[in-house]
């Protein structure tokens, strides 16, 4: 018997949010299903549910920042119990066998990941995200949220804590290292925390310095001006790391001189356009130039433990459903800070309106 | 007293070689006389002479790729005595002192290393290169040759070896890892050995498969022809690791789509164009897109002991001085297989000229 739920869903990339009613499949021998409690709305929720990276189907519920607790869990599942603390990300399955599924690189599903929403479930279905009342999910793509930390805080890091995260990992920074954030908005200021927390020196980069008290107490050093007269002939050699964390087209060739050599650019902001390169800047002192798209489960549960050991969360403002639309302006806009995340118990006493 | 010495110059960029008689400093307390037996010709020395990388500084004689035997050694050396086989690659000089020197990076000195040739020396000197009887140059940048190496064979590595090897072990190659080199001239020829050495199943990409046979006698399992129609959808998500190794521009959106996820493409041939690049193609499966520039001196000794070890050498052509011309225009036409190689034993008869 699925479950039926309330959503918040749209029925067109014009349209405005609608609560309705979608159904959640009875949980099968290694699914749980979870009672939401907050969902985090990220950028690309608004991409795509506005049809601005390919097509979405609708009706449509996006969302995948999720967080709650375990409300059924199937016969076989090993990972979790009812009332457990869960998350789940930008996936809810993947094939499971193939050579980066077993190295945990399940983002890297060399036969397609499942999406949390808008992609073809094995079922063939389409998935449906997290603006929801429950989930059902394999309970592989099951985070544990430690205790220590709220469930609206900890939503975020299921997509802009792993963004950042694993290439700040990956590149190893360490204690000393000078670290520079391009962008400080939902992604940028989880990447200043955490890079920070690693021990890095941590150089917010932006067009303004509007935003340099706020970088200043999630724990930068300094925030930079990147439209200051000579700035990158000044900067020029300074970083060990740069993490692009914005999605508009920046000067590669400009960027890639801030780098020390051997320095490293890990971008994990996408945008629209090809960008020229010359690749006597990556030759010269040679640098690396990098992309991240999320991270694999088992690091996604590493990102929550050491979110958690360094007192390490999302900044948020909670909103009700009924202030989705108007929080979505706001995100384009660069107006959240730093990022807004929906209160589902605020489903509770909606209406369905479709 | 400075050591007068017979060398090959041009007088400008469109001129033939010379025999001219050129100075050598005397050494200097850390310094080392070699007696050159052989010089590679390498296609940088082509560029620079031909004024195609920028201004040469004319009279000059080129050539990075030295090898000979110690003939003198000022009073504080401590590494060499007279007799011993050594080497000389791209650098002379550096500053010693910055964190890339201290790292063993000399080749990123960040106060400028000084090139074998057209360089400005610390003495403010323009250095000429190693078409010549005889060179002086700070021990720090002279290499040991390997007993069972050939001075021949041995001086292409002093560039194309290191210029090959530093990658392929940057990035960690190891036993069954696929490995694509594209392009098979002098520095492919070398690229192929060294990671077939490491235990890479390696692949050549070229245009056609006139040099499949001669690649296969290097080591190569296969080589493929990217001219082929359906070429990149084939042979998409293949490579662990590609080593571009040519000068003329690519697709590079093509070629990372030939990488695994978390595949690496380093770069080592640069093209004079900007090329465009889409950032997904990195994103997407988190690739990686690198350069690198030869390698540091204690890296450099690494690659000979490998080589020596391995049995891998340079496979050349040796010429004579008055044959330098001819052996340009082979090499800009890639009829070289696979290096060509100056023996400076023919200096001793040859009748100075300008």
């Amino acid at each position: 018997m699925p479950i039926t739920v309330k959503a918040l869903q749209k029925f067109g990339p014009d349209q405005p949010f609608k609560v309705t009613e979608i159904e959640r499949r009875d949980p099968r021998e290694d699914d749980i299903v979870i009672d939401i409690k907050a969902a985090g709305i990220c950028h690309s929720d608004i991409h795509t549910i506005r049809n601005e990276w390919g097509e979405a189907h609708f009706p449509l519920a996006v969302g995948h920042e999720i967080a709650g607790v375990v409300e059924a869990v199937g016969s076989k599942v090993t990972k979790f119990k009812v009332g457990d603390r869960v998350g789940v990300g930008c996936l809810v399955n993947s094939c499971g066998e193939c050579e980066q599924c077993a190295a945990g690189f399940e983002n890297n599903c060399l036969n397609g990941a499942v999406g949390t929403y808008n992609s073809k479930d094995v079922d063939g279905s389409i998935t449906q995200g997290g603006y929801a009342q429950k989930v059902t999910v394999n309970e592989r793509f099951v985070l544990r949220i430690p205790d220590a930390m709220e469930f609206d805080v900890a939503a975020p890091l299921l997509c802009a804590g792993i963004t950042t995260y694993s290439p700040l990992a990956r590149w190893k920074v360490e204690p000393g290292q000078k670290v520079a954030i391009l962008g400080l908005g939902g992604l940028g200021h989880m990447g200043v925390q955490i890079a920070a927390a690693m021990g890095a020196e941590v150089t917010v980069l932006s067009r303004s310095l509007k935003k340099a008290d706020a970088a200043k107490e999630l724990g930068a050093y300094r925030t930079l001006a990147t439209t200051e007269e000579g700035f990158f002939t000044e900067h020029r050699g300074e970083f060990d790391l740069i993490l692009n964390t914005i999605s508009a087209p920046i000067d590669l060739d400009a960027y890639l001189g801030l780098l020390k050599p051997r320095g490293i650019m890990s971008v994990v902001g996408l945008p629209p356009e090809t960008l020229p390169l010359h690749l006597n800047r990556l030759i010269g002192g040679g640098k690396v130039l990098t992309g991240n798209n999320i991270g694999g489960i088992p690091e996604t549960q590493e990102m929550l433990d050491f979110c958690a050991q360094n007192g390490i969360a999302a900044v948020i403002e909670k909103v009700g459903i009924d202030e989705a639309d108007a929080a979505y302006e706001r995100v384009v806009a660069g107006d959240a800070q730093f990022r807004i995340v929906i209160d589902t118990a605020t489903f509770d006493d909606a209406e369905v309106t479709a």
